[in-house]
């Protein structure tokens, strides 16, 4: 998008398969903040940051890649949180790849002390960063270095 | 749900991608029993023992998922027939964790003896037991072991 | 074995190693119920389906496959819970597969949900199917499996 | 379907995620035609050769499984491109088997010169044939060949 | 080479091990068409499109590896079969680069539905591009597209 | 043994598990000649050939590893068909190596072209050689080569 | 340490082996700003925000480790670049844990897209979190996380 | 047992397979003792602290499981030399944590310096400690380690 | 070829790579006896058994597999030891399934007690069985095996 | 050294990494005992037994490797703890090699009951020895063994 | 060969497959020296040490062979660039080993720091040294030590 | 550094861990030739070729590590001999691309045929090349490649 001074930033933030739920189960990994809270919380945020968030959450794996698609020429970056898909979805490794955004990759736990199968990320190669285990304020960071860029 | 005692238990059956094509392809794999034959028997069953069933099949993986999040607080307990999603959804696996539900993953051919891929199931640990080999009557062993729980 | 109508049909149970120890031993993963309260349940559902059972206990791999050998021509289906065999005796595998018998493989346990090297049978692809997690259960719906072949 | 002569023969050409963004993305690798281009000329050659053509374009893995469902009494063979979908998704490959038409697994670039995870297509062993390499012209060749079988 | 207009096009049709052997066994895999019947249908298809064949056959890894070596600035490209040496020859790999003209990799069958070691190639990343499966016509598609290029 | 020139040399043919099957069961592998016949057969090859024989069965390790121990001193020499052992038992491997006599593995079937599991022998570096795949002829020529050395 | 109003938070800053060379080496990698650079906007930032920070830059694995050790008691957090010792000091991840002392791990680059042996962090599962390829801002974002806890 | 002060200790020792062959069979690795004179020293030791010793040696890995059950309630303590069952025997390893006594594994040589399949012992994860490479000084360590528990 | 009985039956012997170096080096694993000396012996063993040998030695792989089709219509069977090819020539693997010959793999040592490398043979899958350790004495056996099918 | 009859035998004890921190973190996996307290031990342990202990504990790689080197020609022995350096030092084993003393690594818990990454030590193979799991008294176990040697 | 004064010490160089093509193609893996040109220098290399050498050059594996096996009795050593062969040919490696001389391996290039497939010599156990990396003078290297020897 | 005709060029001599003990230990792998000796040989050469040495020797990664920090615009190149540290110091890989010099790795032995985990180098990758087997000498071999650079 053309970044002329008058437009708003505006950024997407993409929640994957399952965090429908946060809040409510496996409190004990993923805290007892809904995804509403997180919600709120960003958008706090991108109001005194003077910024614009859209926020979607999907359990499919096509329809975040047409998130991402989608937010070529709209957004100036991109937060994503792809849940389980974050271990196997090449697809939206490619989807990463091809929308030619700044795309920061946040996990509300640590995966990488978690199952083994968590410990590796198939999209991160795609991204331009990662943060993990910083629960919901990890998205708050990932913003701000969005913002910074 | 609340467990009162006038209200009939409820079971939710999930099966999953290609099962619509029961009964006219591979059958000397998958025998001849169509998908609507097996849910005839399942609600024959379930009649004789005074359950409900809910029933879908879908080829989607976030379907799948959605289904799984919508029987929360819903359904007594559910079978689930992940089809190839069994070998790499963990989107899938998540959401059986999530869910908080006694589920039984039941494949109808033996999954152990055929090609390596189908012998390892990733969403098996997150269900109490697994059923597989024993062709559609595997879903009548899944019910009645939900039922006695 | 002449499968004449006035034969009660029979099957074999068969527990493999260290479940002779059941119920006295780690009640958090096997329960409190002991074998002899499983035998009693079996016999009982044997009674009252009008089959024949014989159930033996062994923790010799060599004494199990005499059994598997021993059956041939003597009864119409197995239920074998191998115990840790389950995962290397490759030489129970050849007796499933030569007695030429139909044989369900049983688990307490889930045993995918548990150790790595639990997560795999060498048996499984010998018999016709596999029941696992719905602990002295899955004994009683091996049999409902078997008697419907 | 009945192969009777006055009925021209019709075939589905199946385009996997991320490809409607060919064109516009990564030329270095995916060449400056884009889809709609590329659906032209396979339009072109349809026209020239006397079949018909059905072109779909999907990120979801269940559509693209929907549509192999779809496709049965109702083409002669089907070329698909399944994106990243090749490297995982079984359930692609069991809806190729299933669907029982043959189908030719077209991809634009050299998989086997790329990242060590697009080396492997789990879809290979369920189709005919592969055509790699040979940019939109593989389409073209996998027609050739479905039509000449 | 100059590519001069008054000069027909030339390519190299290389036959890898065993190849000599076609027709004559095991048409189960490779079909009852002998290396004589493609090599005439290959040059009939050269006649018709104006361009000249050379066509060697050979068991021997160093012969083949010397054939890519002397069609260096004498033909256009080159159709390669490597048998089974497409599984191991790095030295036929390094030859494929070395020798700087566009080569496609041909197989008969489906090598990606064999035995597991036929299912990696470790000359295909040397190569334009890969048509496996479509037999000997798999021939007569490579050099469509060696002639587009 | 002290080897002085009218003792006849002596040796053991070990049968490990599932063999007392042979003959009745997959024939279409095993052939259909029996264990008995088998023997038979090496004692008529003994008579012939002035050696004496012992030959012994067994399903269970440990018997398998006492046969082995009492062998030392007794006899010149082990034919051992280790059946499925031969993948997994270093405990007869130890055995072997412990009892330190001349010892030929022998079997039946090419275990080289059959399921993965059975292409590898743990037992094998314990021996002297190993013939495979030339039926119950193997044991005939595994003797020949004992006589011989 | 005892947490008294009037005491400023303090913490710990660990830059691994390599990273003096920062700015004047591979600055494609990891930039043109200086080790210097960045300890300098850090105070920046410490001060700002009223917390106290002790810098350290160590080439030696037990240097590193005896910092940790040494932290114990003296500050309330700490920010870990363990540089190449990343990928095998399981002597640094035990010492993470031992501290007892929330730690974030921190990459300039995006680890996850360079060479393979750079992709798995020893030390994550120790850390509190991880923030990677987000280049010296990084540091500031982990700052950020450790004072919100 | 009831650990009243007037009743010896009682400790099991278990010889495992082939190590009835000590001291005659492969000195240069196990040394020239013979299993009579280890048993001897381990029954001077046991005298000489007061402590009761049962001793036993089996080839069978049965028979070793079975051992261990039987101690259960008889024995403070079990020394257990598993010998190549230590590799494999998954049977044995659930017996040592059913029986719920404390065992400590033995082995005579440095079990780390010699073939690559004796490197790993699946048994060990089951016992309290592991002493190995010691000799037969081993067993008496380890009754140290067993009576000051 | 026509097994008439008045024609000898003729039999290929191939000595694959170094194996023309016998006796001259390495005689700790190979013994001392040259590849001459166990051509005169197996010559004597032919004209006793009134059979015909043609015996080759090649170094080259590509000239080994026209030794295999060289041999198809020529002779009953084969003798075939590979040397190093054994354990990565697809190519001669290939070649011995296309001759459709019976092949017997004879190794001088024991492959299975050396190098890692040595105890994997691409080959074996491809012959009737295979013969290890039993020196120049195992071309003997090997061609009483092909003499008996 | 020269082990005339009136010179004290002396052994070094070096502890490894974080070791230092024993008592006070991590109690449920190493004890409450702190170092001092070990040293105590032994020193006590030394003085019954008139032998004289060189006790030392590094966080430094390079440190320990100095240590090993230092004792040649003046110590009877090593125990050594090498902590986390256990798992990758090759640099230790090599040092373990070269001072040609005979060296008892010891390990406070069961290191093959924890992380998979503790259950393997490059260092054991280069010492006589290993004993793990049975607390401080390991150490004690380890001084007895090399005062009997 | 006898070594006698008078004589000219002879070394064998081989040029593996491939390496023929130096200098025209891929000169900046390999340089724009041609073999012709590293012929040369190497010939005014022996030319002032007095020694004699003998060059070949091959891409046939066979060929390669025949030549170590030629060189022996009639060279002081030799220097092998054995191409792509390096990292498969085991039966080069076998002849290297059956040579009987000081064979020193050569790459022009660092061939660790290339391709996976590259960093793997199945050939250099059998050398007495490496050296790669340091362009067509490290056959001048090569030569210098074997002339040391 | 510049490179002006009046300095004489230097160069940086890195032996790594327990080289300090070369000469006295394990002889028959690194001869008898101490460090001191071979230091002088170099020293010796460095006069006859006008060059300057600076030579180190540590046992610890990080002091050569800042070896080679320190090394940055006062030498011409490097020899490295990273003992064990080769075959795991990824800190020193990254110093040595750091660097930015050029640097050669050699190895007395020849790494190649000794044990598994010496055969591989990570350091290899960052060096212009790797000199093994050819003992001291292979420090003058690499010298002279780097005075010729």
């Amino acid at each position: 998008m053309t970044d002329s001074q008058n437009i708003k930033k505006k950024y997407l933030i993409i929640h994957g398969p399952n965090l429908n739920l946060l809040g409510t189960r496996e409190p004990e990994i993923y805290g007892t903040t809904s995804l509403a809270d997180i919600n709120f919380r960003l958008n706090e945020f991108a109001d005194k940051n003077g910024i614009e968030l859209e926020i979607i959450q999907s359990n499919s794996e096509g329809a975040i890649i047409d998130a991402l698609h989608n937010a070529m020429d709209k957004v100036n970056g991109i937060i994503i949180n792809p849940g389980a898909y974050t271990h196997y979805s090449l697809a939206i490794f490619d989807a990463v790849v091809a929308c030619g955004l700044p795309v920061v990759e946040v996990h509300l736990s640590n995966i990488y002390s978690r199952e083994q199968f968590r410990r590796h990320s198939v999209i991160a190669p795609a991204c331009i960063g990662q943060i993990t285990g910083l629960g919901w304020y990890g998205y708050i960071l990932g913003l701000e270095a969005l913002i910074r860029l």
